[in-house]
């Protein structure tokens, strides 16, 4: 069975040498967010992903849910490793002291679901969805909906669902069909069919919150015409706890490629009684306040499943002997080497090192911006987080993902043919890391995203965020000689991503589907770059750091942002090219012939 | 369910007009091979597998096999799908007349094999052993052991297994440690347990010929002491009828990630009654004459997941409707357009397209100099094709399969959210592709054959004749203007691969690490080169019949390598700049650091 270490050493790395701790510190209520606060926050984490969540990550697996009459009955021992996650404040990490939550900044939070999401992708989810629901809530419910709502959400007594798609649509929300009808008392009745709701019905919180979209009667056609609506399974009573059964109820439940723990619910509303949230028809735009969260956290759903992957592909590298390191036998004492000797292998285990290191590094430093758009005193410093934030949530999302995708695939193809048997645990991963890349938006609508929405947005502004540090800090590096190796692999893929922006921004302008068509690979070339950017800072910093470092981390890192210069950030190339050739031979292609 | 039309269009333009049927049919034995023979023998297998071996793929998959007290049951409707498919003469299409077969060329039947992985990869695992056997045996075995079990092989009465992987070796067979005690009747006593073996016990055939390498008592250590034994699960009787139980059994079976309805087996052989094939300690070369032939059904393996999974997604594309046309609605009358008018899936789709058809080509262009190289009477002529087969023969295991495994996951990613769930069967060809990147050697180790063995092979004899056909043909159209578009980018990815093989022959002959460290991206390089070339080749004759075809079909193909050369033929870029690094990232790299 897969073991699983947290990698607190790159955590505390990126948090008190690459992030900024003075910022975070500097924003209200993050005061005492000082290493002293998070270290034990972090250990804490880790044991409970390492000693409860891991052990029955395939037992969960092999199991799956089950449904009887309604009843979804998580996984054994899912119930009591709620308990636990609750009980241990793991709930109401991020949520709001006014809430009984803690406060802590995503910085921290965005850390701890990256050990959640190595240890126990499937158990994830549960917390995961009810954290979409409270930031929803708090964000545009009523003052009776928040009080009644988020004390239980942030507890984890009850937990919360997102409630979008539907048998027709899933991309295009403008075809839901979900009705709701205003009763006297100011609440509404939900009627409708919905698919995918994923913590749709279980049986770990002892009520479950429904955020629906629907139709008013009155509404206009399209995405305009959606409202968001709360619908709890049980009405809660007079005295706050569950009482009378809703009309909301599972009628199936998916069986899936992977995450089998997570129940994937079909559910019927049936003049099931709800509350707006937000304004009538402005369902969408409450709903994507919480999407942009959620894909923030699928992104990191791809890093901590490529994590531990890559952690059982080092321990199996290390220990199968098989074959001779081609340059001689490196332990001619045994019947052969380990297969760690091996170019190819070490290729493999370079890459997914590269990346997730990169991946980790890029996610601090956009959820630190994530806090300072939230809680900065200066209107002016939270947008120009917030822009970032936006600006990088697609590319999270979509190359964090595939990320993960890859690196579950080279992780278990390190293993052979043991990486194709269930009891190794790694193609697991494999099927388990494939949902990421579909849902909160598949990557394709995330590449959309980027080229359609935020780069023409504010005229680039957007973009500016990002453009102009890299920009900034190719030109203060420039000069250092030490950094050569570091800077001009990325300022040529710089050259290459202002170049492809300039040409996609122009195109698009007349054509949105040229736009289209250069997405995908434009949304890769952005992110690779991105990760040049901060390998060349992480490089920096271990640079000074190298040769008086007993523990061989800071060698690491510099041997690691070499292999990633020279061996994956070439990448960026191809994609230009294939950028640069615009979209005429998809466009022309006939529909019949395909 | 999915479904499976076989694309017999595609075959025959590739039989008829990209290969040279002039050559094929002056083969001796193939003189009859016209489209009258052949064309038959397509419809004939494509009814086969649309009508009973695609219904099966789905229920195979979900009921696996299953073993109780060492008797292995293969899911329902398997054993008589088997009855049906030797009843067809489909095992014996490719085996000599001298042992029943119909000797067809494996230009034929490689198309026929297509057919099979597409629509039932599971299934095609026993007949696709059981002509591994026949080959070791046909090529190596004595006139007893071929009159004994050659015919019953080709009538698919019996079926046959590969013994190789132990578990404490796979890839390193020196450290296997099954043995082989000679007897005084000229029969050995073969004792050992082996793992990972694919038919090596099922209720489709009445007996099981067990191909196994063990070492005799005198064996010198290593590969080099390793014989090849035939080993039946039931001794034949006087009659020639299977007649005592042999003492090989089946102890387990292995839970996998897909391809559940081919039963992988542990296999215990106890003093099991066994005859050396071929001379003793000469086992391995025995066994990689059907491990060479192996990898190429390998191949096959992941171009037939990849059609089946594409022809679904085209049909989902085509069918659902989701969000409208970025230039404008295309089907206004609708509540949506259908997602194929989206730049990011039609992508995707022609991504699919343009690398299956492309290595589709690629394989009748291989199969026909296999055949060339097996009957030819001239034994110059057999040499050269000899050593095109030897050369392509692991670009094609590792660049098929590695296409086929993407292929099969863009194909999930078209239909979204469904795509993930188990009932549309679109997971299923992502876990059953899986496969085929690991067995007969990963794709790792294909990679090492082609820079390490096939390379330096006789001077870079085996590279020139891939080369100097290539370059003949780039000086040959170089004038054609019309073919410019496609000559002039498959000179530029020429031109890279000329400098990459220079390079790594260069360095590798110093230093045999950094032939390993450029391995994989070499490969890849080398096969997309050599998609290039069948991309013209195929342009090349559709540019005269593209006017004049009501169909499309020479439209499609000049669109697709349109398509070929402008988005995906660009990273031969990457790929060389990645190779000229060099391995100094990964040789420096300390193992404690990983």
């Amino acid at each position: 069975m897969p073991a699983y270490k947290a990698p607190l050493r790159d955590m505390r790395f990126l948090l008190n040498e690459i992030a900024d701790p003075a910022r975070l510190q500097a924003l209200p209520g993050c005061e005492e967010v000082t290493p002293d606060l998070i270290d034990p926050v972090l250990e804490e984490a880790a044991k409970l992903c390492e000693e409860v969540l891991l052990p029955l990550n395939r037992s969960g697996d092999e199991e799956g849910c089950t449904i009887e009459n309604g009843v979804v009955r998580t996984p054994k021992g899912f119930p009591e490793a709620y308990r636990a996650f609750c009980e241990g404040g793991w709930t109401a990490l991020a949520c709001h002291p006014e809430d009984g939550g803690q406060g802590l900044p995503h910085t921290l939070s965005m850390l701890v679901e990256e050990m959640i999401c190595s240890a126990n992708l499937s158990f994830g989810m549960y917390p995961g969805l009810s954290h979409g629901a409270y930031a929803a809530i708090r964000a545009h419910g009523s003052p009776e909906l928040r009080e009644t709502y988020l004390p239980r959400l942030a507890s984890g007594e009850w937990s919360g669902t997102m409630c979008l798609t539907e048998p027709q649509c899933g991309t295009d929300l403008g075809l839901i069909r979900t009705k709701a009808v205003p009763s006297d008392d100011g609440s509404f009745r939900i009627t409708g069919s919905k698919i995918f709701i994923s913590a749709g019905e279980h049986d770990l919180a002892e009520n479950i919150i429904h955020l629906v979209l629907a139709k008013l009667p009155d509404a206009p056609s399209g995405t305009r015409g959606i409202s968001l609506f709360l619908v709890p399974k049980f009405l809660p009573a007079e005295d706050g706890r569950p009482g009378v059964r809703n009309g909301a109820a599972c009628t199936s439940i998916e069986h899936k490629m992977g995450i089998k723990a997570s129940a994937t619910c079909a559910m019927s509303f049936d003049e099931a009684k709800g509350w707006l949230v937000g304004q009538p028809h402005r369902g969408l735009a409450a709903m994507f306040t919480m999407m942009n969260a959620a894909r923030l956290g699928v992104g990191i759903q791809g890093l901590g499943v490529a994590e531990v992957s890559y952690q059982n592909a080092v321990a199996y590298a290390k220990d199968r002997i098989q074959g001779r390191a081609l340059n001689g036998a490196k332990h001619p004492e045994k019947a052969a080497d380990p297969i760690i000797v091996h170019p190819d292998v070490r290729r493999m285990l370079l890459t997914m090192k590269a990346n997730i290191e990169g991946c980790r590094a890029l996610s601090v430093l956009t959820a630190l911006e994530h806090d300072v758009s939230l809680r900065h005193p200066d209107a002016a410093v939270r947008q120009a987080a917030d822009d970032f934030v936006s600006l990088m949530t697609p590319v999270i999302k979509a190359m964090f993902t595939d990320m993960g995708f890859e690196s579950a695939v080279t992780g278990m193809q390190v293993l052979g043919g043991h990486g194709y048997i269930r009891e190794w645990g790694m193609e697991q991963f494999v099927r388990d890391a494939r949902i990421a890349q579909i849902y909160e938006g598949t990557n394709g609508i995330q590449a959309l995203d980027l080229v359609g929405r935020k780069m023409p947005s504010h005229a680039g502004r957007l973009l500016r965020r990002f453009f102009h540090p890299v920009l900034a800090y190719i030109e203060e590096k420039g000069e250092d000689e030490r950094m050569a190796e570091f800077v001009l692999p990325l300022s040529k893929a710089f050259g290459r991503l202002q170049q492809a922006t300039a040409e996609v921004a122009r195109r698009g302008m007349g054509d949105p589907f040229e736009a289209g068509a250069a997405a995908t690979e434009y949304l890769r070339l952005f992110g690779l770059t991105a990760l040049a950017y901060v390998w060349a800072r992480m490089a920096e910093v271990a640079l000074d750091k190298a040769d008086e470092d007993p523990t061989g981390f800071y060698r690491a890192k510099l041997g690691t942002a070499r292999f990633f210069m020279e061996r994956l950030l070439p990448q960026t190339g191809a994609l230009t090219s294939a950028i640069m050739a615009g979209g005429k031979s998809l466009r022309e292609f006939e529909e019949a012939a395909f």
